[in-house]
């Protein structure tokens, strides 16, 4: 059997109650971050500004947007929330593949489930199929993809969106095959837009567009055999020689979604061993003003992403070594609200962060970091972290991951009300009314 | 300058006076055959099917779907009447770099227009840019772009509707830039799907995608200044070692547009000679009992693009030498009824094909063709066509244009008044009420 047949099947056939309990519980992990995401980010400038734009354009108003008043069509809210749950960077990340999985991938299964009945097993079953689907096929294109300068998130993003779709929608093989076929096709997302709002679009285009082609293969919809495989096909025309062989191998046996990890700050996970390091740091400190340098070292890969000591955006900011340094020193915290515009040309955090300075230690592994201290008094003060909060040595737990949730909403949507939300999240397993979920999500 | 900050400033300052007559005419000609196919294409399988999945979604009747009852919000509409036009492979071509220029940009552009008080001449202006920015990008990247895998029409189409929707929007350059930034993040389409109906999802999201690029450019949507040029953007991940240095020189000395091509027969562009060559030997045989082999000699392109003895449905036959040959001798015609799947099957076009052979002629051009038959009475009877109907040597005239909508209107959507609706686009460039165009297309 060709790879795309073997993935359709697979997709087709697996069966919600041969899903290991450890995963349906990691499912439902990655939502409750997905929310806390999607409420965060749900008032950003770039969300705002799509749904000005897309408001003329709005189908009946079937589907909750997330954090908000707008209700509009299945496929239009699959976008906007998709974009919400990702325009902060503040995600989940498949670390192997850098792809942000949730992101594509949930927000079409909610959306149908305020359309069609369907219970909150499937759901959680069907989201941990697309992201398994998702993410073998970034592993398969990995690292040469990305590298090149596809946004992996978008472009196997719609991949998992069809995948996850398609089974809430009880595709046949065939279809399914269809649907994978008219995702790859609209499979797009160039790393030169990170950074500016356009990523929003990627992205968003990921969920809506692998929703879209599950829906048109449910019609009847054809496309190629082996449109992954085939001669001129996804890996064939977005690949760097890698190949997608082993791609279907033991579909089943391990899930990717156990890969999953959740980001405690929202800024480059590089820089998160060193918020660890900046935060065990600081009682020890007291006034900030009694600091006079502080040396960051790490992997080399710290320096290489994050080395920006002038930075003048929140967005670049997030990808700011000395930023970050100085505001975990200023107020203990590196959250949403220390990566505003404001917050990075604040005089005081501009004043400690030329206080900061880096260098690389190939021995140190890039979820680990070592940062040291000079007080103008000449004490040493120095800080060790071997595995970053969120790493997936050392995973957020359940109670982290609402505690994100809870302040996440109160930043983006105080409206909604977290603790129960956190509650029906925890118990979609058990429900038949997904649609209270998205409910309560919308204020 | 850089190559998307001149492409954008040409496209913001270029005025509607400075286009030569000649183009503008071109336009006008490239949009009567735009209506035609679109109109013959309306109610293919793969619309139907869309039209069906997407009904759910519908956002207001602000815009016409060409050649049907419904009418829906723009960016859907833009979609759709984008898919009708393409879905025969019967729109226009530049053969230089195979685009089919007109589905992706001029459907967002009439949309607009239900929407927004847009007169006819600037709706012709920003078609004229849009197809010369998408030309010249595409002429960059060939042939390596398309060889590689990529359908071309759909990657390099949304950044020209992006550019024709932001001239109409009136963008500044910056938010031009912008445009094509988000346009060249949702650039896709893999040739590994032509031939299955997933091709229309590409083709109509060029044309969707490229609108809401303007549209949220219009709204301050920020992208990447360099989307083209820049070491993660089109060119460097989309292209195959072509660089975009001579994109943007001459701008506005030349016009891509002047290059296109309309196609006589809903088949491929190396059977157009071939079809002609059979018209013409068709009265001189009488009864085609009377044949007993036909012999096709062209170009090697002809035999490597076409040589299908054994096709089975109409998609298929659209490349199929041998059953195009059959059509053309049995019926006096290969036009959109001799490419149904009923037609490919009909017992004397099996008998009949199963006598056409042919062979490679390296010093015949791809345009030209020799057709030659023997009869059961030991006639020979040949012809040479040097120029297919159609080829940039020998245009289909107006009238020629005219009676392609005529017929394709016939087939596709019998209660237009094609003839009303052929004289509105003639005064395209004196109207201001283009909404009416739409209108005269619509059931």
């Amino acid at each position: 059997m060709q790879i795309t047949e073997r993935l359709a099947r697979f997709l087709a056939e697996h069966r919600p109650e041969d899903l290991p309990e450890r995963v349906r519980h990691e499912a439902k992990r990655s939502l409750v971050n997905f929310f806390a995401t999607a409420l965060g980010g749900c008032r950003n400038e770039a969300v705002e500004i799509l749904v000005a734009a897309l408001a003329d354009c709005f189908g009946p108003p079937h589907a909750t947007v997330i954090g908000r008043r707008e209700r509009t069509d299945a496929l239009t809210a699959t976008f906007l929330n998709s974009v919400s749950a990702n325009v902060l960077d503040f995600d989940d990340t498949h670390l192997r593949t850098v792809i942000h999985p949730t992101a594509p991938v949930a927000p079409g299964l909610f959306a149908l489930a305020e359309r069609r009945p369907i219970s909150g097993a499937a759901l959680l079953h069907a989201f941990v199929l697309g992201v398994e689907v998702e993410c073998r096929v970034g592993n398969a294109l990995s690292p040469g993809h990305y590298r090149r300068g596809w946004h992996i998130t978008a472009t196997c993003g719609v991949l998992g969106a069809a995948s996850a779709a398609g089974k809430l929608l009880s595709l046949d093989a065939q279809r399914m095959a269809w649907a994978l076929g008219t995702a790859a096709t609209q499979s797009s997302g160039l790393v030169e837009n990170l950074g500016t709002m356009s990523k929003s679009v990627g992205v968003g285009n990921s969920a809506r567009n692998g929703l879209a082609a599950a829906l048109y293969a449910e019609r009847g919809m054809s496309g190629p055999a082996r449109p992954l495989e085939g001669p001129r096909g996804l890996a064939a025309v977005m690949g760097e020689d890698e190949d997608l062989a082993s791609v279907a191998d033991g579909l089943g046996e391990s899930w990717e979604l156990m890969q999953n990890a959740y980001k405690p700050y929202p800024n480059g996970v590089v820089l998160h061993p060193v918020v660890d390091a900046c935060l065990e740091l600081r009682p020890q400190v007291g006034d900030v003003t009694r600091i006079e340098r502080i040396m960051v070292k790490g992997h080399p890969l710290l320096r290489e992403r994050a080395d920006r000591p002038n930075v003048t955006t929140g967005t670049e900011a997030q990808v700011s070594l000395q930023h970050t340094v100085a505001v975990a020193f200023l107020y203990g915290a590196a959250g949403v609200k220390e990566y505003s515009d404001a917050c990075v040309n604040d005089p005081a955090v501009l004043s400690l962060r030329s206080k900061v300075a880096a260098e690389d230690d190939a021995s140190i592994p890039a979820d680990a970091a070592v940062v040291s201290l000079r007080t103008t008094s000449g004490d040493l003060l120095s800080a060790h972290i071997a595995h970053a909060r969120g790493s997936v040595a050392r995973p957020l737990s359940d109670a982290e991951l609402e505690a994100k949730l809870r302040e996440l909403a109160g930043y983006g949507a105080p409206g909604v009300d977290a603790e129960r939300l956190i509650e029906v999240v925890w118990a979609l397993d058990k429900t038949n009314n997904v649609a209270e979920v998205m409910k309560l999500s919308a204020t």
